[in-house]
């Protein structure tokens, strides 16, 4: 007890296994994860670069191999289950659950699947083509087919001797489930309940109408419902009110974290697979396509520029100032962007609130554009001392910042009318947005008040 | 259960609640409001903005007051606690527990909460005193100091009558605890074995070493550590072993949820109190900060602009294609913040693997950067036509993208040394380091190249 209570960092952890790793030293690493929970492998798995990680997975005892690949990022189990003979899959996939079958099946080639499929227990396997049939976002498809069920009008002294003789429970089980004979879902009974309350009780007594998901729920929207409400897991039903399974909050965590990573990931041009660890050349080819996409957007702007050669030949002053208002429209825009994004994945955008917003944006841009306005003008004027450049300099980063915050909200709003994800390329727009705007309204004033 | 079943988004049912708040439907809104669960009102109540917020939190039921409170973001929370009277504190905190009881003291004045403290069923209150000891961030500050403790040696049949004769689970309970006499944790036995396992045996047989977390332990560490685990619910100890409490997951989730959330904000400039619906003063107030930070940065960049002018005034093409280079490396070196910042906060970076990062990222940054610079190279030739301006381009965006590259891991690494959120202002300082490189080197190579 003491000594896990003396909970080393992470990072430690990490530093021990380096050195264990460069001194090729076999036994110690297959000490250092003897005992260990599957999770900790997994996460050490995607702690290290290919090449490492490969003595580490050497050193992953043979019968957590299931669990940890279950467990593991995506481009590691493909890695490592790509050359996997039909009987090391069947040996690996021996004593794991349905959902992790289905995780650790969802990587190998179909005729192996076939065969893989055929050495399975009855149970597991029914389950596991559950699972499958449902679309890959769905609560269906995250969701534990195994449940514990129990009829109306019996005890809750009856339902823990029925438990007990068939050893019903397994480690996720939270609540037991009240279901009539067609598995319509009636209400559940809490594990608390079942030893607290007075045995001889009925069940019915007890039962209570779970918040209850939908199997063909967008498993993030249900993500997103449980954390409001705190819960620890839903009973899942199908369409016509029969149970099919539960969902725990375990699976749930995972699902929230990785929402909030891909927010993050694709705000900043990073696509959905690239790891800290990912090799050399799959980073390269997975940040090109945005390197790609921002050119095009960033000659997009030299476009702009470019029409206003004649103003800029005269003033070279303008191109010295030029970055400045594309920076604070693009500051300003991606602030909005941002709240406005978060709003959506809570849910909070919808009706007439839109009005309201694009009202609190427009007035926070003019709020914050008139004092930006004034404070670079006064810089501008002190430095070159033309109060024609400071005028313009003035009006447009007034104009550029006032419309990058409407642009914060339009662009996502209209993103998800059309079913793209904002987070996605909400940022690349909304930097186009704001370059163009802030140079066309620099340089185009320019051109009229000092040109002419 | 079929009604439950029925699930009307989120979306929906702000826009019923918005009719009946244009409507003043008061008592509309009353019964809208009137069985729900207080973390779904407070939902609602951070959904509207302040003045329409009102009229939610007049219709919230007066039962739930306090929970509804204890739940509402923070900002929220002060706005409707500050001309509260001792009576009306007193009031709210009836019935809740100590959690919920320290979150809603956190935000009233001293004097009134000493009165408050006074009103409270004494075992709350020195809870409460237990959880108001620990440093904020701390996991003591959110544990659960409720537990359900069990000598060694009973049988779990005598378990199961201890909790029942007393009562003692409440909803959050998970494990039972096994102390000895001086209250050190020896063990805990879940819920499932009480119920599942020979009601004759000892708890002795079915206790294990859960995971223990120390009660000095940074919160945010310890939601990692669960989440990894997949972990429900861990004990707590203190340094000598004592329980003191329990971290709950549904605790954790808010967190980790609020650490992603927090990353977003910093990454993108937005201060952490800002909220969809802040009043507008309040919003142009907190971005100002950024804004203003911006601006410097800007200028620096403008400065180093402006030592080129002399090189500008002949060929007005380096201003058209200025804004390019700074574009590219800017993207480049976001990508590869947003990667380290995550490896960051799942403990993925450690010891030596620091110089392989390093290795990584200057491969990565020289193979797009000779991608994106021929790319580049060709796109001007077509242009403008003039080799030399080609060749000065390539290789500033070859030398910026490099550059960015390396920034991306240095910078986050740089401030965590030095104690700093390295999403906070790794960002800014990387868009400032991007923008002056990209415009010296560019600019610096055409006044090499061209001008002489």
């Amino acid at each position: 007890m003491h000594e896990e209570a003396q909970f080393s960092s992470a990072e430690e952890q990490l530093v021990y296994l380096q050195a264990l790793i460069e001194a090729e030293d076999h036994s110690g690493l297959y000490h250092a994860l003897a005992d260990k929970e599957s999770a900790d492998l997994a996460r050490w798995l995607e702690s290290f670069p290919a090449n490492q990680r490969h003595q580490i997975w050497l050193a992953v005892p043979d019968s957590q191999l299931g669990e940890v690949l279950a467990e593991v990022a995506e481009d590691i189990r493909t890695e490592y289950m790509t050359d996997m003979s039909v009987a090391d899959v069947t040996e690996i996939v021996k004593g794991l659950d349905a959902q992790e079958v289905a995780e650790v099946l969802d990587v190998v080639e179909d005729h192996l699947k076939t065969e893989v499929y055929e050495s399975l227990d009855e149970i597991i396997r029914s389950q596991v083509e559950v699972l499958q049939a449902y679309d890959e976002d769905t609560v269906g498809r995250y969701m534990d087919p195994e449940t514990v069920n129990v009829k109306q009008g019996v005890s809750l002294e009856a339902v823990q001797r029925f438990v007990r003789i068939h050893k019903l429970l397994d480690d996720e089980s939270q609540e037991i489930m009240v279901t009539d004979k067609d598995k319509h879902l009636l209400g559940t009974i809490t594990l608390i309940d079942l030893v607290k309350q007075n045995q001889d009780a009925l069940v019915d007594e007890f039962m209570y109408k779970a918040f209850t998901l939908n199997d063909n729920m967008k498993v993030s929207e249900a993500a997103s419902v449980l954390r409001a409400r705190e819960l620890y897991f839903a009973p899942v039903t199908n369409v016509e009110g029969v149970l099919v399974g539960q969902l725990n909050i375990a699976d749930i965590i995972e699902i929230t974290q990785d929402d909030s990573d891909m927010t993050l990931k694709h705000m900043s041009g990073v696509s959905d697979e690239e790891e800290l660890f990912s090799p050399i050349l799959q980073s390269a080819k997975s940040r090109g396509i945005w390197l790609g996409i921002n050119l095009a957007t960033a000659f997009l702007a030299a476009a702009v520029i470019g029409q206003f050669e004649a103003v800029l030949e005269q003033v070279v002053a303008l191109a010295v100032l030029m970055p400045v208002v594309a920076s604070m429209g693009g500051i300003a825009g991606s602030q909005t962007l941002t709240v406005v994004i978060r709003g959506m994945a809570l849910g909070q955008i919808a009706g007439n609130n839109r009005v309201w917003l694009f009202n609190k944006e427009l007035w926070v841009g003019l709020t914050n554009g008139v004092i930006w306005a004034l404070v670079v003008g006064l810089i501008s004027h002190l430095w070159f001392g033309d109060p024609k450049i400071s005028l313009v300099i003035s009006i447009a980063i007034l104009v550029n910042m006032t419309l990058a915050n409407l642009a914060g909200i339009a662009i996502p709003l209209m993103l998800k009318k059309l079913k793209i994800d904002p987070a996605l390329s909400g940022a690349v727009i909304l930097t186009t947005v704001t370059d163009v705007a802030g140079f066309l309204s620099f340089l185009g004033l320019a051109t009229l008040i000092i040109l002419h």
